[in-house]
């Protein structure tokens, strides 16, 4: 496995950050009603989604680093937008610390994620990422049902 | 950039592929009629958005490959689910020859795609993944709005 990178650790992470900034201001845009009433009937709202996405990257990424098994909780927990946002600042500083902590050759290591989900770890991390963008899109659509305009999407 | 990878070129492709698969059962789903007119109020319907899709991938990756640089066109020629389904099949089939002719020092050179976004080939190529995630999510509330139930999004 020892090439010319595709892609490095860290421009794996910049580019996560990347997202995770737009995934912020998405947040930040939705009315603080809305983002925890509104949503197409058999959906769930943005404000639960965004519970979802807290609930998967830093504590998914805490278990690859600390190879510890723990099943997936969501607590659903935080209710407001100021402490959503709060708790995506605080896990944001947590990711970096914790990608530091990563090597190359951790990423094709397996890992039981959640108890569930035993593949390598390259494509746990690539599911945070993917599951951010297939949920932020969806919060995308509610704004613009709501008369709102998102934010520019390749804007990182 | 000697390292040993976080991601492989075949990986990545991998990735890549799953992903279509998934959007291509996206379009599968979709009711004919409503794929070319069903959209939320300042949206394009989901027709629109496979269109730019088609768009993006397979011209974008041929111009890198062969380091031509067009201007991006969205032709919207596609007008049934049929029609679009067809080029997708074809277009995969492409993606993978290009890919093929790709090396792992190219992803990290710098390439003006469609004469406007002059980045690194790997931010070229993830961008394309992004941008299916994110449309193909679209998609979903789409078909949740019709009450269809979209495909399993960990299934590729």
């Amino acid at each position: 496995m020892n090439t010319v990178a595709v892609i490095t650790k860290e421009e794996l992470l910049k580019h996560w950050l990347g997202h995770r900034n737009l995934t912020r201001r998405t947040i930040e845009k939705f009315p603080e009603a809305e983002l925890f009433t509104y949503a197409v009937p058999g959906m769930r709202t943005f404000g639960e989604l965004a519970n979802e996405l807290i609930s998967i990257a830093v504590p998914g990424l805490t278990g690859i680093v600390n190879r510890q098994v723990e099943a997936y909780a969501e607590a659903n927990k935080y209710t407001s937008k100021a402490a959503i946002l709060e708790v995506w600042d605080q896990h944001t500083e947590e990711l970096k610390h914790l990608w530091a902590q990563l090597k190359e050759e951790n990423f094709h290591e397996t890992f039981n994620l959640f108890g569930q989900y035993e593949f390598p770890v390259i494509e746990n991390i690539l599911y945070f990422i993917d599951n951010e963008i297939h949920h932020r899109a969806q919060g995308y659509v509610y704004l613009r049902s709501l008369g709102i305009e998102p934010p520019f999407f390749w804007e990182r």
